[in-house]
């Protein structure tokens, strides 16, 4: 089924009006969630909403709670999300890092104690919006094995990198397993395999059963050991700058509690901002000149189909499984 | 055959000097690419001192030139390398950036035309020594196709992520291609199958055959579409801050005038750096004991054998291909 977008953001917004949420907020936050499926990422979207509003009835998230700063440190500052809703704590953050780039040029942010902030990409865009370069990621409670080992030890802690530009932005939005757990959940729910090797089974093999991987918790890294390798640095360097938990901290449990960094460099700041927009422009328009081994598939840059998709969901309305969409009309 | 460390200095010392490269510059670059030997590193170490010594006698590398400032922009500064040795230039901004991060909490310095850096890993050490957490890279030319093309479009453009801690750095040094250049050179000349695909042959198929690969100029990217995605961001971000070249513009004929940011954030500037350390150790602590898949390979953190294979290599020599030692003393 397809749901038009303000209807989508209606809905969000009355749930969570009902969880006690302010009005500001309730809108802001149901207009990001709605905004990703919008765009296409619709794991990030509609489809982790009832996620969003079960940690808040679980008293998981404090939904009156809001990052505030607790240190500046130069170019650096540590803010505390005090688990407040995660969406809203690294909107919040994002725009101090921007702040702090419009100042110094680079700027960061980084946060402790967040629940989890949705579509990671979303901040990015936040970044290039305002003509900054966007750096952040977070880290997660234990999701996958180092490699060599059986045992989840780190987390998937996503990496986003956003750059303005003429073609709209360049987003990358990548977490360090191959495939997220939101994409598996979608392949486990819609019964197809993964296109590659996405981690192993319980007994260690190599598999493409997105249910089977869920049920080991051994999901692939991004390029093997290369994968755990970022995850680990990523985590530990949210953490130390932070103030908060590392993916070991954490723990098992419930995701909860989670170190956080955003990084934003002003290009406004620079001499040569139409030298830069150019030499993007170019560069794009190389890659998309590739040759392609399907010639009905061109190459793309990441974070280019955004803006058709959004134009197409805008106009035919959302595509959202009719259970979700269900269970979402229900809370 | 093994080479000892300090025969090793002299002797690369000794070609850079008949370069006409002046004294404590000569040392410096000397004893930077043989701890990379030393270290372990052997592809980016002597193996490519070759290389090196080409490059400044084809003119492409100027021994007299250095990087210098262009522009300071609040946290982050632009430096121009002139195409001096990358390795020199390279060291001289990541000591920059340690210092603006000293000033700042964080600090940037984006470098323009500079020539190959050797190893990535040493400007990361260098920040955690000085207690910072490093984050760098640089762009290269062309060197794999964009996921879903055939023509090398995008650099392979490695990322280094190092974090100083009590059992040493951790230290992530990752090009974006699964394996690098230098490690399929390895592989080709010791006739070995890469453990995993590395790219594509000529015509199109996944392939352990490392000289196929390079002939083809289809590596695999890590991660698949992942790896050539973070690649493009990280060559965009570099040439934008930078104001230098991107991939595209660096072109096919020869690795010249590549882009690279140096992000150094101090840790000494927080006010809690004992706990800091302390959960680093903890995470670091948690990881190692990990239920390894193979219980005589326990899993080790990115750069712990760093230490102790610096230390045999330091007793014993250091392990180098004849032929390649050869052409080094000819030269």
């Amino acid at each position: 089924m397809r749901v038009q977008f303000e209807d989508m953001v209606r809905q969000f917004e009355k749930v969570l009006l009902s969880r006690g949420m302010d009005s500001p907020s309730a809108k802001l936050s149901a207009t990001m969630i709605a905004e990703t499926s919008l765009e296409g990422v619709y794991t990030h979207g509609a489809n982790r909403f009832y996620f969003y509003v079960k940690n808040i009835d679980d008293g998981l998230v404090d939904v009156d709670a809001r990052a505030t700063p607790v240190g500046r440190f130069g170019a650096l500052e540590r803010w505390d999300a005090k688990m407040g809703p995660g969406n809203l704590n690294a909107s919040i953050c994002m725009r101090r890092a921007i702040k702090l780039a419009k100042e110094n040029t680079i700027g960061c942010v980084a946060l402790a104690n967040n629940s989890h902030w949705m579509r990671p990409g979303t901040y990015g865009l936040m970044a290039a919006q305002e003509t900054c370069i966007g750096i952040l990621w977070t880290n997660t409670l234990p999701l996958m094995p180092a490699w060599g080992g059986k045992d989840a030890k780190v987390g998937n802690n996503p990496l986003v990198l956003a750059i303005p530009s003429n073609d709209g932005p360049v987003l990358v939005d990548a977490a360090m397993s191959q495939f997220s757990y939101g994409k598996m959940e979608t392949y486990k729910r819609e019964g197809r395999a993964l296109p590659f090797d996405g981690g192993f089974d319980s007994e260690g093999k190599a598999s493409r059963d997105a249910g089977a991987i869920m049920e080991s918790k051994r999901p692939m890294p991004m390029g093997f050991w290369k994968g755990t390798s970022l995850a680990l640095a990523l985590d530990l360097i949210a953490a130390a700058l932070s103030g908060g938990r590392t993916t070991h901290s954490i723990g098992t449990d419930v995701e909860s509690e989670v170190s956080q960094v955003f990084i934003a460099i002003s290009l406004a700041n620079l001499p040569d901002r139409a030298a830069i927009e150019e030499k993007i422009t170019a560069s794009l328009a190389d890659l998309k000149a590739s040759d392609a081994i399907d010639p009905n598939n061109p190459v793309r840059f990441p974070g280019e189909r955004r803006k058709s998709l959004r134009e197409e969901n805008m106009r035919e309305g959302i595509p959202v499984d009719e259970k979700i969409w269900e269970k979402i009309c229900s809370l």
